[in-house]
């Protein structure tokens, strides 16, 4: 058994996902809390930790606290902790480290860069961690912390975790969404998206061998005009659809410009 | 070695990729035509045929003349060729079938859905290949002939498969260009898209196993306006970004109103 121990605050996906990985890590995970009991039991029980729905039950004599709730839910946490010396840590990509300020002396951010989803297991070991820390020692404690679960550990500070956040949203949150796009156009036509899926693996997987401006195919990258005016025809029934292909269509187009 | 006598008209990615793996699966490659003769060449080689750089060489002795050029050349093409009942097909997604119609009396299209690099082997047995003729016998034969590389073969008609290219150009063309505003703006910020490839690896795994809207993460789905505007203040030297970055967000709360 690992000596170190752990609280973690939160039971949503990634808190499911880092509890049992730092569990079978053979890390000691001393409690879980959630608001809602039902949730920090289910978790609790996968990690053999003791569930608590109020934090003034926390136990003040772990090692690290990390908290792992909803962004927007972070600051109302903080308010409730005191916990001197201890070093707690926030997993959010968007949230300043200042945030925990006034729980201790050593605080920081522990942020996976990876979505998670509650069932499907990850694997931690190639999941890129950003930390940031607020003084040398709990710098160091964090590294050790972060390099014995991943082989990818970064040191990010606060500025650039948001710009790291902001290009996630574009490469993850909108192409997901493009794929929503072309799944309910897909479907309105009474065709599959599973007859895409193998394009979208290979078009991601491109991009692992060469910068995604060179990737780039398609009608608005070879300047056809002939067929985005036909793809627009056939849009014209989906106001917002056609928006957006006109739109991504000349940044393509833009982009590529200033490429050459 | 199998009777049935190829020709190959184009000598680009997918030529080069269908040509080498109807090759290595034993077909017979009688001719590869370019326009360049130095490409034809190239090709030909790998698929042991001969090269030729004018149509008016080609074998009319042939089972099946697959062009496979761009789109905007597939016409210019079809002028040059008079092959009378032989098997003629093209490879695009958004041009008709029709565009064959005074070549011979049996013209199909053979659509393989993917993205294709002249130096990436392509494996044809898990690409989805859309077929349609122009009668019975010839989807038959044509259908035949898909199901001996692919075991993902579906009779699609020109109509629908305009309908699955502009999925597609949402799908994966445009996901490629969020990875390259991504990739933009996180080296204009010093940082690595390296950081971020985990992420879109499993944001495009992710929707092997469920919907994409049920997928969708991130500050617009989750009505987060704090994360979004801090966003848009960090977007506002790049105009263009800015502008897609308030689009899409509301594409995405607006198509997740629809869900509920």
């Amino acid at each position: 058994m690992n000596p170190i121990k752990i609280i973690l605050i939160g039971s949503g996906n990634l808190a499911t996902q880092l509890g049992t990985s730092l569990h079978s890590s053979g890390y000691f995970i001393s409690q879980v809390y959630s608001p809602q009991l039902k949730n920090a039991t289910l978790l609790a029980k996968k990690v053999k930790a003791e569930a608590i729905n109020n934090l003034k039950d926390i136990d003040t004599t772990a090692t690290i606290y990390i908290i792992a709730v909803k962004d927007d839910a972070i600051a109302t946490v903080a308010k409730q902790l005191k916990l001197n010396d201890k070093m707690v840590v926030h997993t959010s990509g968007s949230v300043s480290m200042d945030v925990l300020k006034n729980i201790s002396k050593n605080i920081g951010v522990f942020y996976p860069l990876q979505t998670f989803s509650k069932t499907k297991k990850a694997n931690f070991k190639t999941i890129p961690i950003c930390i940031e820390a607020n003084n040398k020692s709990t710098l160091e404690n964090l590294t050790f912390f972060a390099k014995s679960i991943s082989t990818k550990v970064e040191n990010i500070n606060s500025a650039q975790r948001q710009q790291l956040h902001v290009a996630a949203v574009f490469a993850c949150n909108f192409s997901n969404h493009m794929y929503t796009l072309a799944d309910n156009y897909l479907k309105a036509n009474k065709l599959s998206l599973d007859l895409l899926k193998p394009l979208i693996a290979e078009t991601a997987d491109k991009i692992k061998t060469g910068k995604p401006a060179d990737m780039q195919t398609g009608p608005a990258v070879r300047g056809d005009k002939k067929t985005m005016d036909a793809h627009l025809k056939l849009l014209s029934g989906n106001k917002n659809a056609k928006t957006i292909y006109s739109l991504l269509s000349n940044s393509i187009i833009e982009t590529s410009k200033k490429n050459k």
